[in-house]
């Protein structure tokens, strides 16, 4: 078996059409024409072709993608922290303690560099937790319709990678079921998720906050609480896709040294295997970061990444555009 | 909103004849004809109707089905305990020690009497863990396809319940997606449920047992551990479904009071709501037993259904056959 085909992918330059892709047009039109493009459509030119030695049903065609700086930007912070901050001033004339009362008086004075990480899980439980599931869903559906991007200015689902989007698409059309497996919270990505990148609610996990079973006048509803569940990063990836999936992705997608258990998860189970790193090398067009940064530190990934033969795509290269055209 | 459509249609004994539907002939056929599958031909035949005020768009057209009891029999106790008390008999020989040490020396001596609550937890970690999930399934898989029920002497898989076979398939044909969402293994399940119902892997919800993420000669696997995360029956139910789908079903499906919550949860939500207990009424061909049982008890449940007219599929003079012809 080879275990580690994606090595000989890596250095698979030559153009391969197959009769057996779904499209006949170039399916990845926002990549650069190069071996790292070249890998993917390899890899799923070889997993469908079911003359191939590396031929794998349908049903097994499980490919895992992380969410923050892997299909959309994470900076200058994780998005869904942007929301809870964004919420804080939404909510801040029923609270008039909060002037005076930290973390809440750093927000509403803009001085978030001296928040500290506990701060940011109090304002995340503050803000995603006390209500009533449906409600919370009707208020992020809300905000991701008309916040903007503190640095773009651009809605949020702007700043959705092409490319990714495209590999996507891509997989789909070939017989995969791709999942979202993020740190970010479950229901926050529910709430848009499942339109932007077209996959079915169940096919997100994310991290799980409590829930309580409460009786509302006679009417019986799920209400979100405060306190983490499943913190869904690192080596949870890989055990929350089993508990949630029950079986091995044959592909993976990350971005950060949190991604790195799902990745090594992934291409340790038989027969073909397609991990990849989205690497953020593009200052123009989007963020430059890698081994320092405080968000989506990808250091022994990166490592890792080189000396297995992962895939790494570099942004700046690998990819036409970023963002999606408007 | 008809927040208790159920309790109208459950006395509609008109025959419903749509062209929406999918099935033109009988989608129903181990179904007598009668008020409870009228109601579950309405329901469907209303929800899938675009024209119908209770249209429900197809993506949340969400069904859950409890499994020990309302979809394979789960007498004379549950199948899972039956493969653990299997399991332990094909361990015996490189455990000498079982033979005088409790709760094993029980089970090799046919004292099944006595084995306690804890007991059986014992025997189910004892059996489920220990072990790489790969193995587990393959385990689960060989005995699957070669156990025998210890009362019928029949495999497992023909105790399934011909009337609600045909009614996953008759949802799914009508653009349902059902989920299976049981007190069982989540892993055990998947071994054979995704098979025998047509259901993919992550549509299978249950009870969560430990895992951890190790490097076994650099080779990544997750391995089954000793301890319960999840214990899925009763409150757990909706919030399991609100975790892991992060929608509210529009169906529902039980026999016990262990899915009553469940059922609460799904008929709250505005709109078309149908909720069905099954119940154990006929002893010759089943098993008969409700209010007393130490399985599949249905207390308060059956009065709850009653109250609120959910649906009550009696075995014994609504089921044409039970188990599937072979």
């Amino acid at each position: 078996m080879k275990k580690h085909l994606s090595v000989i992918l890596t250095f698979a330059f030559a153009v391969i059409s197959s009769p057996l892709l779904a499209q006949s047009s170039d399916p990845l039109p926002s990549w650069n024409e190069g071996s790292t493009k070249q890998a993917i459509i390899q890899f799923v030119s070889e997993v469908t072709d079911s003359d191939s030695a590396n031929f794998v049903a349908p049903a097994d065609r499980i490919a895992t993608f992380d969410n923050d700086g892997t299909l959309w930007s994470e900076k200058p912070m994780y998005f869904q922290i942007l929301f809870a901050l964004d919420q804080i001033k939404a909510q801040a004339a029923d609270h008039p303690e909060w002037k005076t009362t930290k973390p809440y008086s750093l927000v509403l004075n803009d001085q978030l560099d001296k928040l500290t990480a506990d701060d940011l899980i109090q304002l995340v439980l503050q803000t995603h937790t006390g209500v009533i599931s449906d409600e919370f869903t009707a208020v992020v559906k809300n905000w991701i319709n008309t916040a903007k991007h503190p640095v773009t200015g651009a809605p949020y689902t702007d700043m959705l990678f092409q490319p990714m989007l495209e590999l996507l698409d891509f997989l789909e059309d070939n017989g995969f079921k791709n999942f979202i497996v993020s740190g970010g919270g479950n229901a926050f990505m529910r709430a848009w998720a499942s339109d932007v990148y077209n996959i079915p609610s169940e096919r997100i996990i994310g991290t799980q906050l409590a829930t309580e079973f409460v009786n509302v006048d006679g009417s019986y509803q799920v209400k979100r609480m405060p306190g983490v569940v499943v913190n869904n990063d690192k080596v949870e990836k890989p055990l929350q896709i089993y508990q949630h999936i029950g079986k091995r992705p044959i592909a993976s997608f990350g971005n950060s040294d949190g991604d790195l258990q799902m990745l090594q998860w992934t291409t340790s189970g038989p027969g073909p295997r397609l991990a990849m790193y989205v690497h953020h090398t593009d200052e123009k067009r989007e963020w430059k970061y890698d081994r320092e940064s405080s968000v989506g530190k990808l250091d022994k990934g990166l490592d890792e990444a080189k000396e297995k033969g992962w895939l790494v795509a570099d942004m700046k290269n690998d990819w036409v555009q970023i963002y999606p055209s408007k």
